[in-house]
């Protein structure tokens, strides 16, 4: 099937709980999968995330953030997802090069044209064949991402990217539906501020439709 | 003074032990400095460079191992030494943008356009005035390297680049003869064959000249 499905929005828009929800469903219907994320889906990017996301590098530069997203795709792209894709699998990925846009683009503002440069070699020129953007209010969105860190551990444990001011995460959101303008053809905007089933169905429906699954 | 002064060369060409020296003469001279390296000049590159080195990362790919140099570098550059310069200080650095050349250029093989543009992000566009070039034969600097870890440790922890070919070595001493022939005015060689003592002398010689101390 080899194509790159790449799930992106802020902090709280529920894309990594919708990517697990529709991965059920795809390997019940045996589509041949490879499930995986940015940074962390690899060793290497494991390990690069745990500088990127350390709430004590508070101080970190923007371009030191870029290139460490970047080094942790290149090595994703080269060791997981161009392997997989030469299998034939459907690649489902949360967050990709999108992201180094809108975060460190749209959000940092770094220079576009070096966004794009550092994107290009590290994935190998490889783009998404579909994009799902799963967009709500910025503030919904961090209300349940601290909800969701109060259940997994002490919420003063959240990242360096959820410790963003408001203004920092509505640049992401902006930043994301810019990228989205320039490219209708391959983005699926979510609303994704409804109940978990009625996205659940949607997602599973743009996919399966791109995919060529019957529905 | 305001001067950057960079250390480069190949594993085990004395270049660390020759910036230590040099910098406990300039200190007797009230020379304002900062000592510094990359990749683990800051606390971030620290880990940075803990993953570059990592022998059990074998397998990392040349594009992540540019980025994060690059990465470290972006973080030194603005954290250290744009503030040291900005202070007049004299800045000796145990490698820097060079290396990316020589060691991810011209061993790993990646394109050199896009080591300029990255080695010029990270740097913020940010030059040597000065680069000590430590020359010598790869056999003899590893042999050198060989026996500086078994004095430091057990040689089985030496690092993921020590224990690259010597065709990899050969390439990288190369890639830096080559930028030397690119840019002979910033370039001083250093024949790195000889005793520590005769070259202690000639650094000095080289950056007293270069700052305008007296010898």
């Amino acid at each position: 099937m080899n194509k790159l499905i790449t799930f992106e929005g802020i902090e709280g828009s529920g894309k990594s709980t919708q990517m697990r929800l529709v991965s059920l469903t795809l390997i019940e219907q045996h589509v041949p999968l490879l499930i995986t994320q940015e940074p962390s889906g690899t060793d290497i990017g494991r390990k690069i995330g745990g500088i990127l996301f350390n709430r004590g590098h508070y101080y970190m530069c923007a371009e030191t953030e870029a290139f460490l997203f970047c080094a942790a795709r290149a090595q994703h792209v080269r060791e997981m997802i161009m392997p997989a894709l030469n299998q034939d699998k459907v690649v489902l990925c949360d967050r990709f090069s999108d992201a180094t846009y809108a975060y460190q683009g749209a959000a940092r503002g770094l220079n576009r044209d070096f966004i794009k440069i550092i994107n290009s070699y590290s994935s190998m020129g490889l783009k998404p064949d579909l994009t799902l953007l799963f967009d709500l209010p910025v503030e919904e969105g961090l209300k349940r991402a601290t909800e969701r860190d109060n259940q997994l551990k002490d919420s003063s444990f959240s990242d360096r990217f959820e410790r963003e001011s408001l203004v920092f995460h509505n640049k992401v959101r902006e930043g994301y539906l810019q990228i989205r303008k320039n490219e209708p053809e391959r983005f699926r905007l979510i609303d994704a501020t409804r109940d978990i089933d009625t996205i659940r169905n949607e997602v599973y429906r743009h996919i399966a439709e791109f995919i060529g699954l019957k529905t």
